[in-house]
C-alpha cells in the first residue's frame, strides 16, 4: 500500500509560498467554526522514522491558534500511568470539546513496536486492533473528529536521513531509544505497518497515507487534507443516521408487563439482629484482611453500587468502608458532570477515577447512569444509548485486562418498600435531607426504570464483571450480602 | 504542651451512644450547609503513631454523608509527584467548595520525619514552617476552613499498642516503612512535634490536641470540635475585615500621571529584515539546543507572557516554539476558568499545568490575571489582590527551589501602536477573530492598567523570576528578544 507515497511529488518554494494565505486563512476560520461548535478534533501523527512528524506538528502550530491546541507525545510512562489499564493515558489526554489534539503516535506506536520486538503474537495484535477499531469509533460515533496521518519514505531516503541525524548531537535519536532501536529496522516497520493501516483503516477514522520525501509537498497535503475534513465536517455535522450502528440495536419492546430477572429475587429473606452481628464481624475482618492483602499484591479494584433510590446504597457503601483502612480507597460520588466532564466523551469521567493498582475506587453510582437514567429521562439518544451497553462491555474488559477486580451491586428493592422509606425519611429529622422531589418522579417511572435495569443486567453481565442483584428490602441481609460479594470477588482473584 | 493530653479522660460506652443521634444529625446538617455555601473544609488529622488515626478517619466517614468528603493519605510520591515541587502533590488533592478533604499527615509528616531522621537542619525546618503558615493563610483567605488534629498518647500506651500491633498480622505497620522505623522514637517525635505544633498554630488554622488514649473520648471529642467549627463558621461568614492582611497593603495613589517602569521602555528601536532573520536563525537554534540540554538535565521550564492587547503574544509564542521539538512543550492558554477551576484557589488551577521535570510549559497569559484583569474590573476585591503579590511570590519560589527555570515576559507597545494594530486587524480577514469588543473596552481602561502592570512589575520581579519588559513596537524586536532572554535564562540555569 506505501507505492502510493512513493511518486517522487515536489512542492517548489514559491507555489508553497502561494498558497499559504489561503490556507492558513481557511485553517484559523475552520478552527474558530470547529470552537464553536465544540466539535473536539483528534490529529494522529505516525509513520516511519525520519519522516519528520516532529516538524508536521510544529506546522501545525504554526498555522492552527495554538491556544487551542495540547500536543501530545507518549514516550515514558509515568508509575501513575504504568499502575493503570493501558489506554488511561490516551483517555486522560483526548482534547475537550472544541479543541484540536495533536497526539503523536498514540496508541499506533506500542502496537508497531511490539510486533517489531517479537514481544506479542498474531492473537495479540488482532485484540489490539479491535480495541482500536472499537475506541475509535466510540470517539467518532461522540462527536470527534479522527484523522490520522501516516508520514511514509521510501527505504533508501530512510537511510540517508537516519545517517544525517546520528551526526547531529542535538537530534532526539537518544531520546526515545525503543524508536532508534528500531528505526532501521525498515522492512519489518513497512509489513507491520500495512497490516495495521489496513485493518485500522475505517470510514469513522481513516488513514491519510502522506509522501514525506519532499517537505513543502508533505506539510501542504497535511494542511488542505485536515482543512478539507474540518470544513466537511462542520458544513455536515452527522445527523443521527450516521449516528446509528450499523445494525440496528435489539430495543426490548415495551416490557412493563414482561417478567425480568429483578422478579427473580428473593425479596423476603431476612437476617436477624444477632445473625447479623456475628456475619458482619466475619465479613468485615475478611474484607480488611483481603484489602491489605490486594494491596500488597498491587491489584487494584473497583466496586460500583447502583439501585433504586432509597435502596441503602449509601448504608452498605458506608458498612463497607467501615472495614478498610481509610488510606486504600475513595468514594467517588457521581453526580452532574462538571463543565469539563461534559465537554468530553461521557466515559472520560469514569477514566478519571480509575485507582492505581493496590487502590480501592468505589462508586456511589457509576457509568450505567448512561443506560439508566439518561436513556430513561431521554438525556441520551436511543442509538446513544443502545451503543453504551457495548462500550461498557469493552471498557469494563480494559479494566479487568490490567487486573482490576470488578464488583457491581444492584441494590433490590420492591415499590412498597420504597415507599415506606420515602415516607420514613420525611419524618426523620436527619434524613429528610435524602429525599427530594426527583425521588417522587423518579418513582412515577418505576416500570421504565425496570425495563432499563433488566437490559442492563443482561447485555453486561460479563464474566469479568457481573452483576450482584442484592435483596435489600432488609437492611441487613443487604449489607452483609455486599460485603461477602465483594470479600469473595477479592479471594477469587487473589487466590486467597 | 502534650501534658494537657494526658489527663485520662473517657468517655463510657452508654454517654457516647447516647451523644450520637444530636452529633450526627449536627454534622450531615453542618455538611449540607457548608456545600450549600460553597465553603472547601481541610481536616487535617496527624498524631503519634497508634494514636488511631486511621479509625478517626472511618468514623468521620461513617457520620458525614461520604459522598461530598475525600480522603486523602500521601504515602508513596508517585514519579509524577517526585518530578514536581514539593507542593504540587497537596495543590492538586485539596477539596473544592463545599467539599471536605480529610487528609493523613499532609504537609507536616515529611518535615517530622526529616526532622527526627536528621536530614534537615533547623534552617529548613524554619523554612519550611514558614511555608506552612504562608500556605494554610492563603487558603484561609480563600474561604477554605481548615483543621488540624493532633492525636496524642502518653509513651507507655504508645509502647503498648505498637506492641499488639506488631503481633497483628495484617497491621498497616508493615506499610509505610518509614513510619514503622520512627515509630517508637517517641521522644523525638514529642520534641519536634511540640515545636511544629506551636509555630504552625495560628489563628488562621489552629491545632486541636485530642487525648487519643480512649477511643470513645478521641472520636467524640473529634466530632463535636468538628461541628461547633463548622457551625462557628457558616454561622458567621468571615466578614471582609476579617480576611484583610494584618498589615494593610500598600496601595499606590492612583498613579495614572505617575511615572512608571513603563515609561522607561525604548519603544523606538527597529530591528531590520536582514537582521531580524540572522538572528532569529542564531536565537532558534540556540533554544532548539538548550531546551534539549534542559531536557537531558531535567530541568523543567515555565515561561510566562503577559502584555497589552495586540502587543504580539501570539505571534512571540509562535516563534518560540517553532525552534523547540513539540514532544517538549505545552503551551497554556489561560481564558476563563472552567467550574472545577473556580471551586478552588485561584492559584489551583496553574499549578495544574506545572510540567514534569525536563518539560517547558507556555503560558499564554498567566496568575498575573490576579493582579491585572481581576484587579482593573473588579473581579477581585482590593484586599484579595493585594495579597497576591506575596501568594505568587511564594508560588514562584517554590518552582525555582524545585530546579523550574521561570521566565516572564510584559509585551510592551504604546497607546498609539495599539490602535494602528486594532484597526489593522479589523481590515484583515484572517485577523478578525483576534479582535473583539473587550479589547476597545480595556483600551479605555489603559491608564489603570498601567499602574497595575507598574506594581505588578515592582512586587513580583524576583532574582528567580524577574520580569523583562519586551519593547513591542517592532515586531521583530521583540521576538529576537523573547528568544534570546529564554536562550540566556536557560544557559544560566544550565552552567551552559
Amino acid at each position: 500500500m506505501f507505492e502510493a507515497a512513493e511518486l517522487g511529488r515536489k512542492v517548489d518554494k514559491a507555489a508553497f509560498a502561494a498558497a499559504m494565505p489561503e490556507l492558513r486563512l481557511g485553517l484559523l476560520e475552520a478552527q474558530r467554526r470547529a470552537r464553536e461548535a465544540g466539535v473536539p478534533v483528534v490529529i494522529l501523527i505516525a509513520g516511519v522514522s525520519g519522516a519528520g512528524k516532529g516538524q508536521v506538528v510544529n506546522r501545525l502550530l504554526e498555522w492552527l491558534d495554538s491556544r487551542g491546541v495540547q500536543v501530545q507525545a507518549y514516550w515514558d510512562e509515568t508509575d501513575e500511568e504504568l499502575q493503570r489499564p493501558r489506554w488511561w493515558r490516551y483517555w486522560r489526554t483526548l482534547p475537550p470539546a472544541g479543541s484540536v489534539g495533536v497526539l503523536f503516535g498514540a496508541w499506533y506506536t506500542p502496537v508497531l513496536l511490539d510486533q517489531i520486538a517479537g514481544r506479542a503474537d498474531a492473537q495479540a495484535l488482532a485484540a489490539e486492533i479491535t480495541r482500536i477499531v472499537d475506541t475509535e469509533r466510540t470517539l467518532v460515533r461522540a462527536g470527534v473528529l479522527v484523522l490520522k496521518f501516516w508520514c511514509h519514505l521510501p527505504e533508501k531516503e530512510q537511510a540517508k536521513r537516519i545517517k544525517e541525524r546520528r551526526k547531529d548531537p542535538e537530534s532526539h535519536w537518544r531520546m526515545a531509544p525503543e524508536t532508534v532501536r528500531y528505526a532501521n529496522h525498515y522492512k519489518d516497520f513497512v509489513r507491520v505497518g500495512t497490516q495495521v493501516l489496513r485493518e485500522t483503516d475505517t470510514g469513522d477514522a481513516p488513514w491519510y497515507l502522506i509522501e514525506a520525501t519532499d517537505r513543502r509537498y508533505r506539510d501542504l497535503t497535511i494542511g488542505r487534507t485536515l482543512l478539507k475534513a474540518l470544513q466537511a465536517r462542520l458544513d455536515a455535522p452527522p445527523a443521527p443516521e450516521h449516528l446509528q450502528t450499523s445494525h440496528a440495536p435489539v430495543l426490548p419492546d415495551a416490557p412493563s408487563a414482561r417478567v425480568t430477572v429483578l422478579d427473580h429475587v428473593d425479596l423476603d429473606s431476612r437476617l436477624e439482629r444477632d445473625d447479623y452481628r456475628q456475619e458482619m464481624d466475619h465479613w468485615q475482618a475478611e474484607v480488611n484482611r483481603l484489602t491489605w492483602k490486594a494491596f500488597r499484591a498491587r491489584r487494584p479494584c473497583v466496586a460500583l453500587f447502583e439501585g433504586w433510590d432509597a435502596a441503602g446504597k449509601g448504608g452498605a457503601i458506608r458498612r463497607l468502608i467501615q472495614s478498610m483502612d481509610a488510606r486504600l480507597y475513595t468514594v467517588v460520588p457521581i453526580a452532574a458532570p462538571t463543565d469539563e466532564e461534559r465537554a468530553h466523551h461521557y466515559l472520560w469521567r469514569f477514566w478519571r477515577h480509575i485507582p492505581r493498582d493496590g487502590y480501592c475506587a468505589l462508586f456511589d453510582r457509576s457509568w450505567y447512569g448512561r443506560v439508566l437514567v439518561e436513556r430513561v429521562e431521554g438525556f441520551a439518544a436511543p442509538v446513544e444509548w443502545a451503543r453504551a451497553y457495548h462500550e461498557i462491555n469493552d471498557f469494563e474488559a480494559q479494566l479487568a485486562e490490567h487486573g482490576v477486580v470488578i464488583t457491581k451491586f444492584w441494590l433490590h428493592i420492591d415499590k412498597e418498600e420504597q415507599l415506606q422509606r420515602f415516607k420514613a425519611r420525611e419524618q426523620t429529622p436527619y434524613k429528610q435531607h435524602k429525599i427530594t422531589p426527583d425521588d417522587w418522579r423518579n418513582r412515577d417511572r418505576w416500570d421504565d426504570y425496570k425495563a432499563a435495569v433488566n437490559e442492563m443486567v443482561v447485555r453486561t453481565s460479563t464474566e469479568y464483571a457481573p452483576w450482584e442483584i442484592v435483596p435489600a428490602n432488609d437492611k441487613h441481609l443487604a449489607r452483609v450480602t455486599v460485603l461477602k460479594t465483594f470479600a469473595r470477588r477479592l479471594k477469587d482473584a487473589l487466590d486467597d
